[in-house]
């Protein structure tokens, strides 16, 4: 490796300096674990973002830690930027690399090591899917809990670093509620381990700060996740309302009163067209808002509860409750759902928003979220968490008009403004990624993200791993 | 404020500066904000783990979050190490002042300043009792689950600190589980805020980071936390068996089915004899070992789920099943147990581990305990969360024999190292404080250790907040 890289003239440098790191890389690496003609880098130009796109400066695909420590400590030597993927499922930017960054992905690391009923526990290395653990341990009864629409494709590690939700986490939290621990390469190439499979830790939760850092202050490589007993049932059931301020009010009760179902899904008129017309799930077409909600347990249990939510639903006027008679009919309520933006995509361009907002405020936000989308001119359909008060508007747009998709783009940010404003977050489940960075200064004041920043420099200081993401690009303390 | 303070001759530079600080903090707080007489700094000397003891140099009850900045704010210029403190109830010495710091009390700050149960949510300032939560949301059939022993004295802000827990953690998390946000003074008196009532939050957890992190990382004045709908009852059910190995393998069982009951309470034969003869709980004294579970729902749901429950405790051979037959029952089953440390006090000295390991591993750590404080001359009872695997083996000494004494802690440290090495952890609960700081390096390799350190730095850089806490004294990187 020659230090010599660095001190070229710019032009001649730029050139050298990819030629020197992928020849450098070659030494690191099999042959096969390493990606640099431009036609093979295509498909890691962007991710689910789509947005934006550009090339990498090569793509590596380690197979163990120990090349994964390697990679870092060369990239830290160089100050190569490293940005680490999953399976490219973001919906924020987070995989999208930049042409002077080499990209980090964990495919090739897709081993289950272990899985340990007695501690309910399962190691696995951090390109697993997500669906993959639940699949290997369906057989004994134990499934992984956090569910994002994508977990057929998204990896663990992927997971990890958004800190990924999904229908069923109402009940059973979110990624971070579900990681024990994790083997992570830090920036220099040193591998810790932060967790395992006890209660909590002595010292600082690492864990839990690395859970949703955006690759930011290292790459995990092996995560160590709990697993759950499957209930012995589970049924959704169909809420049809006049009006989404029933809707909404219906679910703030539920959770008020302490009842927690395993999902409470909301889909507003557009989106039940939209899904019903691709998915034949059955639903209502004769109403305004429709909650999924599904709950679990025994038979005796499962009764119980829906007695309870039917008579919050009636009090809030429901017009149409329907039980599934199959699990041929639950399948599909679910097909509907989770069909959602697939659907949209048929009939639209749509930019899916990720707010999240206190229960308090789902009327309100719906409300004001239908007004700035009318005032651009656009459409919306919304389809969502309720449970978490974590919406998904989607807005439709036509992504040929470039004024229609800067349109979409200023309604989201505006949608997003005002979920911060009243009293909630930019993001549920999608991560910052480049999509949200600039709002980051409408969610944090100065000395909120000054801290967080301070963190990330107190394990990067050269801030190499996954730039340009989370902050706000001005946002970069002077060195 | 005088700059000059600092360049004072030794000996009279420590006692002008004394009295400069308390001067100083005159000026910033109310009279009644601040404690200086040595007579009135005695209650401040020591916290529940009672080996060593210092006056601090001053204390503040600040009543406000303002005032506590101004605090922080004056300390972080001048270099004034200060120690937060909720309730003293820590069994690690995470209160324990140094002579050269302040204490800072939130006991003053002891409001709860909101109650949402459309959000299932209250805030509440640092200095509230854990119980106080519980007892002012109980009329309206809601509760805040962590459930520390102490919980009638022990504050929201030290939870926070120690991340604490308590016997129905199993079902419900610790605190970290149960916290949705803060208001916390960073060290150089700057305020902000983390989480709050929405799910999750954009950029890093630092919510997450915070909890647990005994007091150094700033000081939290408001904490947002969860509250739960109380079950419809609750019914604990004793189990009695032969040996310790047979009752550790069930409760690997229990959990390993999929079945998480409340609480899972572990006893051994001389933890069931103190707390019977102190309590008259109606324990059985003719078995080895004793588990108290705890299943809650309906009347069905319990009774199903304790079905399950038997019928593994029937696999290990268990000797009694005693179900309670009242609420009385109930409450005496639970006082036997919330007054092991008590009662063990009345017999003997002792000191009290926190350890955590894997459940499959829970037989194996009480074989090799017995054999630890048996080569010491030692006796140990053994009363714990055994469903979390959060052992807490009680070591009696004879406090007035030095020797005695010294025994006693090396016998602790090897039970720990014991802990660690069965792939465990060195507190699940009570936190590293000074007690275990030492121990630190055999749980952790350097490079861990380094980065939880920098973490720390990121935070204070000087490290003026509770210092000579959770890391190894020698520790500290080099400036």
């Amino acid at each position: 490796m020659s230090e010599a890289i660095r001190f070229l003239p710019p032009r001649q440098a730029v050139l050298s300096r990819r030629a020197a790191i992928i020849s450098d890389l070659a030494d690191l690496l099999p042959a096969d674990c390493l990606v640099h003609e431009p036609r093979e880098l295509v498909p890691f130009e962007t991710d689910a973002f789509i947005s934006y796109r550009r090339l990498p400066l090569a793509v590596v695909l380690p197979k163990t830690t120990a090349q994964v420590a390697a990679v870092m400590k060369y990239c830290h030597r160089y100050g190569v930027p490293v940005v680490p993927r999953g399976a490219g499922t973001s919906l924020s930017g987070g995989a999208i690399p930049q042409e002077d960054a080499i990209v980090l992905g964990l495919s090739r690391m897709s081993r289950i090591l272990e899985v340990d009923y007695a501690n309910r526990t399962a190691i696995v290395q951090a390109g697993v899917t997500n669906l993959s653990i639940s699949e290997t341990v369906a057989i004994d009864g134990f499934f992984y809990a956090p569910d994002p629409s994508s977990q057929l494709a998204c990896t663990i590690g992927g997971n990890i670093g958004m800190n990924s939700g999904g229908a069923h986490c109402l009940k059973y939290g979110v990624t971070t509620n579900n990681l024990l621990g994790v083997k992570m390469v830090l920036v220099d190439g040193t591998v810790i381990e932060l967790g395992g499979k006890h209660l909590d830790s002595a010292g600082y939760d690492l864990l839990g700060l690395v859970c949703g850092s955006e690759g930011q202050l290292g790459i995990v490589t092996e995560a160590t996740v709990r697993l759950l007993a499957k209930p012995e049932g589970a049924r959704p059931v169909l809420f049809g309302f006049d009006t989404s301020e029933a809707a909404g009010a219906c679910v703030a009760d539920i959770i008020g009163s302490g009842i927690i179902p395993v999902a409470i899904e909301f889909m507003d008129k557009p989106a039940i067209e939209i899904c019903e017309a691709f998915a034949q799930a059955g639903y209502p077409l004769d109403v305004d808002a429709l909650l999924i909600v599904e709950v679990e347990g025994s038979e005796a249990e499962m009764d119980a509860m829906l007695a309870d939510i039917v008579e919050i639903a009636r009090r809030h006027g429901v017009k149409t409750v329907r039980e599934c008679q199959s699990a041929m009919e639950a399948a599909l309520i679910w097909k509907g759902r989770k069909s959602a933006f697939g659907a949209t995509g048929r009939i639209a361009d749509y930019i899916c928003m990720d707010g999240t907002v206190p229960l308090g405020k789902l009327s309100y936000v719906l409300n004001r979220t239908a007004e700035i989308v009318e005032r651009f001119g656009l459409r919306v359909a919304n389809v969502f968490h309720a449970g978490d008060g974590n919406m998904h508007p989607l807005i439709l747009f036509n992504a040929n008009d470039p004024e229609d998709a800067a349109r979409a783009e200023e309604a989201g940010n505006e949608i997003l403004k005002l979920c911060v404003d009243a009293g909630g977050c930019l993001t549920g489940e999608h991560g910052v990624g480049i999509e949200k960075r600039d709002l980051m200064r409408h969610q944090y004041a100065d000395a909120d993200l000054d801290q967080q920043m301070a963190v990330r420099s107190a394990f990067d200081e050269g801030w190499i791993l996954n730039p340009s993401k989370v902050f706000p690009l001005d946002g970069r303390p002077a060195a």
